[in-house]
C-alpha cells in the first residue's frame, strides 16, 4: 500500500468521529529535510487552518487534515482548537508544531468536537504509519462521491497527489485541499515557481460553481529522496498530476454529469483569454444547455459578449463545439442535430477564437443539473 | 384601456407570428416633442436592435418591440431586416425611421421571418392605436410567466412602465427591455441624469443568473403633456416604478420561488458595498440554501469573503437575516430553527454590515431551483 508514495513519506488515516464513522483524519509526514510550498485562498473569511498554515508553510514537512468540519468563522475558540490539534499531533510524531500545516474542510461556523478529536489523535501510533495514497484521499473527502488521486513518474522520481472538493469551487489561489508529494530533489526557488505556474493552469482554471472556498489550500512536499531530475520533465509531469486531479474534481462536481472544457485562443493576452473562458464555463445558461445537450450555441456568444472588453469583436470571433464551427457559419436543422450529438458526449469542448492576438487559456468545469440544487438546498439539515 | 397611459402616448400590440400565436409585436408612440433617454447593454455581442437604437435614441419618440426572436448574432442580414422593419413601421405611422428605437428579444442566432413580419406590420392601423399598458407588457414577454407593469403619479403627471425578462439577467447598463413613459415635462439633461441614477439602483442592481443579455435596453420617454413637476418627487416616483418592475422581474426569475434582497452597509464606499452584495446574490450556494430554507449561514460568510478586498475584515463584519444576527453571535439549534423559519418566507432579506465606512447598496435576486435547470436544459429544442 505505502509503495504508492514517493520515497520519504509515511501516512496515517483514521476515523476520529468528527461527524460520522467515515475516514475523517489523516497525517502525511515527510522525512527530515522535506520542503513545502503552499498556496492558500484569498478569501477575507479564510479559516484559522489557512491562517496557521500560512505561518507554518516555510518550515513544514507534513500535513494534518480534518474533514467534515471546516473550522471557519469559529473565532478565537476555533483558532485555539486548531493549535491544540497540531500540538497533540506534533507530540505524537516527535516534531515541532510548525513542521505541520493543517487543512480542514466541511460545514462553516461549527466548533470542532475536541473531546473526540483528542481521543482520536491519542490512538495515532507513529510506528504504524502505513496508510495508502487512496486512504488519505478518502480521509479528506466531504461530499465527494469518489476519491481523487494522481501519480506520474519523472526520471527515477515520482509525483503523487490527492485532492478533494465538489462544491464551493472557483479557486482563486488553490483549490479546496490538494496535497502533492514528490521524492524529486527540486531547488526550493524552482519548486515555488513551478508549482505556482502549474496551479495557475490547473486548479486555478477550474470552476464548479463560482463560489470560492474559505479553506482552499494547495501544497507540494518534496523529500528529495530520489535525487535531481530534469526540471522541464518535472514541470510537465507535475502539470499532468494536477490537471488529472483538477479534471477529476470537475467531473465529480456537485450534480455534474459531464466535463466541460473551454479553450479560448486568439485573445490580446492570456489574461483576457482566461476571463472569456471563465465567463463561458461559469454561465448557468451555458452549463444548463450543456447538461440538456440543447444546441443553443447563442449562449456561448452571450457569455463571450458579457466580457465587455474593447478588444473583443463579434465579427472576428469563431465559436466551435469540438471541431464543429457554429458561428459565424449558418446552421440548418441537420447541423443542430449534429451539434446536439456532440453535446451529449461526457466531455464537451467549447473552443472560441477571438482573432485578436496570441493569448490562450483553457478552463475546466461541469454542467449544472437538478441534482446540484437537490444537494445544496438541504445541506446542513 | 388607453387611460393607463401618461398623456401623449398611444400604443399598438398584436401577434404577427414570429414564433407562435401569442402577442409578439408592439409599438408605443409619443406625440411630437416627446424626448427619449435610453441605456443599452455593454455586451460585445450586442444585437443589431441595440446598435440601431443607439443611433436613433436622441431623435426617438417611440419604440417598436419584437419578441420571441432576439435578432442577435445574425450578421448583415439581421441588421438589414431590423432596418426594413423600422422603415415599414415608420411609413405606417408617418414618422421618420430615426424617430423609433427597436427592442428585440428571444432566441439568439435565428433570422427574422420577414414574410410574416411584413404581413403583420401591414395590418397596423395607425388610427386604432388603443392597446393598454398591460397588452404592451404582454407583447414583449418571452418566457416570462407574468407580465410586468408599474405606475406612479407625481403632481399632475404620471409615470408608467413595462418590463420583461426572466433569465440571462445581470444587467450591466439596463435590463432586458424596459420602457418607461411619462407626461411630466423634465428638462432633457435632468431626465438623463435622473434616469441613469435610478437605473443604477434598480435594474442594474438586479441579478437572476449572472448572465448579461445581448439585448438589454432601458428607455424613458417623456411627452411633457402634463407640464413640469417637482424633480425630487419625480425621481422618487421614477425610482418606485423602476424598483417595482425590477422586483417583479426577480420574483418571476426562471424557476424562482422567492425574492432575495441583499443589503450591504458599512462599506468603505458604495462600489464595494455593491460588489459584496452582488457576490452574495449571485452565489449559487446562497441561492440554493435560500431555496431550501437551509439555515447554512456560513455560505453568506463565504460569499463576503470571496470579495478579496483588503478593507473587508471578518472580525468587524455582522451578518443578519432580516433582523436576526447570525454572525458573530453563536447560534444554538433553536436559533437555527428560527433562522430556517425566516428563510421560508417568500421575501428573504440578507443584511451584511462591514463596519468600515458609509458605503451602502441593495441588490435584488431570487433563489435557484430545480425548475431553473428544467427550463434551461431544454430551451430551443
Amino acid at each position: 500500500m505505502s509503495s504508492t508514495w514517493p520515497k520519504g513519506f509515511r501516512a496515517y488515516a483514521a476515523n476520529i468521529g468528527v461527524k460520522d464513522t467515515t475516514l475523517d483524519f489523516s497525517v502525511v509526514l515527510g522525512e527530515p529535510g522535506t520542503r513545502c510550498v503552499a498556496l492558500f485562498t484569498k478569501s477575507r473569511f479564510a479559516g484559522c487552518s489557512v491562517r496557521i498554515s500560512r505561518e507554518h508553510a516555510a518550515s513544514a514537512r507534513g500535513v494534518v487534515t480534518v474533514s467534515k468540519n471546516s473550522n471557519v468563522a469559529t473565532g478565537a475558540q476555533g483558532e485555539a482548537n486548531a493549535r491544540a490539534l497540531l500540538t497533540m499531533v506534533a507530540k505524537k510524531l516527535d516534531v515541532a508544531p510548525n513542521e505541520l500545516i493543517v487543512g480542514s474542510t466541511g460545514v462553516i461556523g461549527r466548533q470542532y468536537p475536541m473531546d473526540r478529536i483528542t481521543a482520536g489523535v491519542d490512538r495515532l501510533d507513529p510506528a504504524a504509519m502505513d496508510a495508502s495514497l487512496a486512504q488519505v484521499a478518502k480521509a479528506i473527502m466531504t461530499t465527494d462521491t469518489v476519491h481523487k488521486t494522481a501519480r506520474r513518474s519523472v526520471g527515477g522520481a515520482s509525483i503523487a497527489g490527492v485532492a478533494k472538493g465538489v462544491g464551493m469551487i472557483e479557486p482563486d489561489m488553490a483549490t479546496l485541499l490538494t496535497w502533492v508529494f514528490t521524492d524529486a530533489a527540486v531547488p526550493p526557488g524552482e519548486l515555488d515557481r513551478i508549482f505556482r505556474r502549474v496551479v495557475d493552469r490547473t486548479f486555478n482554471s477550474l470552476s464548479i460553481d463560482t463560489d470560492t472556498s474559505t479553506s482552499d489550500s494547495a501544497a507540494i512536499f518534496s523529500s528529495g529522496a530520489a535525487g535531481p531530475v530534469d526540471l522541464g520533465a518535472f514541470e510537465r509531469a507535475l502539470h499532468e498530476v494536477c490537471l488529472d486531479l483538477a479534471t477529476q474534481i470537475a467531473r465529480d462536481g456537485e450534480g455534474a454529469t459531464k466535463l466541460l472544457e473551454v479553450r479560448v485562443d486568439g485573445a490580446r493576452n492570456d489574461a483576457l483569454a482566461r476571463r472569456v473562458a471563465k465567463s463561458i464555463v461559469n454561465s448557468p445558461l451555458v452549463k444548463t444547455a450543456v447538461h440538456g445537450a440543447d444546441p443553443n450555441w447563442g449562449r456561448i456568444a452571450m457569455a463571450v459578449g458579457k466580457v465587455d472588453d474593447q478588444s473583443i469583436d463579434a465579427d472576428r470571433t469563431i465559436i466551435r463545439f469540438g471541431a464543429m464551427e457554429v458561428y459565424p457559419t449558418s446552421l440548418d436543422e441537420a447541423d443542430l442535430d449534429q451539434l446536439a450529438g456532440i453535446m451529449r458526449r461526457d466531455h464537451v469542448v467549447v473552443h472560441v477564437s477571438l482573432g485578436d492576438g496570441p493569448g490562450a487559456w483553457t478552463v475546466y468545469g461541469c454542467d449544472l443539473s437538478r441534482e446540484y440544487i437537490a444537494i445544496n438546498a438541504d445541506y446542513t439539515t
